[in-house]
């Protein structure tokens, strides 16, 4: 059994990721970790270390008041861990120590990178960790800066660090107390933008990154992928940030107070946010229907392959759009930058997105028997837990045990993805040795 | 354009539906149709039109009181033209006329009727109208023995009659006043069985019913098709009852009154109406949430090919779930009844959804900006149109105009169906003289 584990990839991810919930939500549980007199009940330590290590931020508690500085520190620890993947982790000590890196290695962290081929992965790995660092560091003495006029120095840098490490990750998880969020910096330019260039950053994928990186440096030409990622990704934010700015322009409970400058800003920051990172800077609960349904469809679509965010992926989402473009002009190619995708990716963006619909229409329907709420209220917790985005519209601290063990088990497939799911899942197989005679049904 | 209007059947269809909305909206809005002293507003009328034609249900004024005897007529006459399909009645008035049918009105027929092969549809068409006319005659014979307990012969015959092709039309229109639908006879056995064997037998589709004839006179197998279309039929039947039935047992507001066999009946009434006939036996608006969500799913997926019904279809979700479970399982091919799918069609069936998705999620949310009203009333509302179903929340009857715009339009693209619509919106064109070099992108 333990052999046969290890021949497959996806399995030893799945279990990867399980064991470090399982760790996590022990620690958690410890009194060091916790500010309570009573232990915290062992369903929300779990509920809190899945949501950290799948980096989706919804929670149970206030990160920021019920948790210790070491339970805090926990949190960060599995949201690094789960945001750059625990096989980067894994080959990283592996590099460290100077070990050689096997095929079979090189293997499992191609599957937990989502890369199409091998070569370079190794590479990709050191760069994904410096790129990584690097980032936040230049996240946290931003952040630092800023908090520097409203708190005292040492309260400030771990702050700052806290949010740079957790919104490059796109984890959500704030410990500005009271599920504040960001609520207190709507207006603020310097924390809006350096929040949605680390969210936008960490949701690209290390690929792109690493892609535009070399192409600055005039190494080459952006790949097809890229180009696809770079501009599904403009096309979201602009066109989510126009339509909540025109839907909430007038809402008295949101963007109405704040001046224009604050509006775009705000108009923004709510549009980034739900690719996946789960932070808002304005009370969810309080936008109008059509802003909530439009940022489930952000959710529901997310980050970019091989990013520290989850959702289908703006790449499936656009090959989705491009059949769609196909069939009603009749063609017979999807085409992206006068390039054509192959039948067979096209198809597999279909039944990835199909199984997704699948997962959420069924939690749904779970949650609406199990917990009391409005049902978009519902909709939209399982979507965000499935798009590890950690938006919420109250639900999450109302949930029922029955709720927070679906609510987890949506963070923990959402976050490694349908694709992984059915390989970890599925009996390995061959080509099949004979084909069924072909029938025919009538379709639509 | 002429010339290429003809030329083109799914377009030649398009404008003979909108021609019989029009022309019924204008018959509508004359004084012997109405009740009322001033003539209804033209909006009213044109959606009442396009409900009837489009055999969808869904009222703005409430069709036993507010049309007099000669309004309903038109109606029931729109009913049966949509219903049967007007090429259907079209190439009937040809064959009574003993014209020889030409291979373009052979053409257009076989659009009209969803149909694979050309062969055969002229006799098909006889079919269809001796088998619609015995069942709904069979169906108005019942119906009116069992009104005649409750009101004089004339009316019992009318409503009988009128029930019967509304029904088997899967129209969903009742004449019983005050927008009661069934509610009355929610636990009369005779009724119930009736309303759901006409709406079943009007959802399979000719191609089956034809079918089931020759198979019943041991004339032939059965097609993979016509396995497909009653095995699933009767799979969402079973288990929508069965789900209906669990989450209505105590809800005081519909089953809870009710005896176990009165909820039974209630239960598969129930299950059998969103697909798509829109008959309701309790009140709609006081289901639970969850039995809502199940009761949009079904709306969602709709009765068979050729059928009078809507939504994207019986084999469509078929072709959908045998996807994911090839995806899941591992396997290359979609195995029905050990017969393969080629691949193409379950690609054309995963894109035929999605357009439908995205029909029914670019309706919502114009709804949510324009009607004030619940997410999940809103979703129902245009989920019921897209499927031409006809049941309703409540909201019907407070859409705004915009809204009322947008619910004709869903009703009426719900069905010509994805197919017909992007065929008559496409340019006519070939195999592509070149193709574009394949790239690659990363999914999922
Ligand atoms: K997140
Ligand atoms: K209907």
């Amino acid at each position: 059994w333990f052999s046969s584990l290890i021949a497959s990839p996806p399995r030893l991810l799945v279990l990867g990721f399980a064991m470090i919930i399982l760790l996590g939500a022990g620690l958690l549980m410890l009194p060091f970790s916790h500010t309570q007199d009573s232990a915290p009940r062992f369903i929300d330590a779990l509920f809190t270390a899945t949501s950290a290590t799948c980096v989706t931020g919804l929670v149970v508690v206030d990160t920021g008041t019920y948790w210790t500085t070491a339970g805090q520190l926990i949190i960060l620890t599995m949201i690094q861990v789960g945001g750059l993947g625990f096989m980067t982790m894994a080959t990283l000590f592996a590099i460290i120590l100077k070990r050689r890196i096997s095929l079979k290695e090189r293997l499992v962290l191609q599957e937990s990178l989502n890369q199409t081929s091998i070569e370079g992965i190794i590479r990709l790995v050191r760069k994904v960790v410096v790129y990584a660092l690097t980032i936040e560091l230049v996240g946290a003495i931003l952040f630092t800066a800023r908090f520097l006029f409203d708190m005292p120095v040492g309260e400030a840098m771990y702050k700052g660090a806290f949010h740079a490490v957790s919104f490059f990750n796109n984890a959500g998880f704030d410990i500005m107390g009271d599920y504040r969020s960001l609520v207190d910096y709507v207006g603020d330019p310097l924390v809006n933008i350096v929040t949605m260039l680390l969210i936008i950053l960490g949701g690209l994928g290390f690929v792109v990154l690493s892609d535009l990186v070399d192409f600055r440096n005039m190494k080459r030409k952006l790949s097809l992928h890229s180009k696809v990622v770079l501009s599904m990704s403009g096309i979201l934010i602009v066109t989510g940030a126009a339509l909540i700015l025109i839907f909430e322009y007038t809402n008295g409970k949101t963007f109405a107070p704040l001046g224009f400058g604050e509006k775009l800003l705000a108009a923004f920051m709510q549009s980034v946010s739900p690719r996946t990172a789960g932070v808002n800077s304005v009370d969810i609960a309080g936008l109008r229907q059509a802003t909530q349904f439009i940022i489930i469809i952000l959710m529901f679509i997310g980050a970019s392959p091989g990013s520290t965010g989850g959702g289908i992926k703006t790449t499936t989402f656009t090959a989705l759009v491009g059949a769609v473009v196909a069939m009603v002009r009749g063609k017979e190619d999807v085409v992206l930058f006068k390039m054509r995708l192959a039948q067979e990716r096209v198809y597999k963006a279909l039944t990835v997105t199909l199984f997704a619909f699948g997962l959420v229409i069924v939690a749904t329907m779970i949650l609406s028997t199990t917990e009391d709420h409005q049902f978009l209220m519902i909709l939209f917790e399982v979507t965000s837990a499935f798009g590890t985005v950690g938006l919420s519209m109250g639900l999450t601290g109302d949930l029922t045990v029955a709720g927070k063990i679906i609510i987890i088990l949506m963070m923990f497939m959402g976050r490694l993805g349908p694709l992984t799911l059915t390989y970890a899942l599925g009996r390995k197989q061959g080509r099949a040795l004979y084909r069924h005679a072909e029938g025919k049904i009538i379709i639509g």
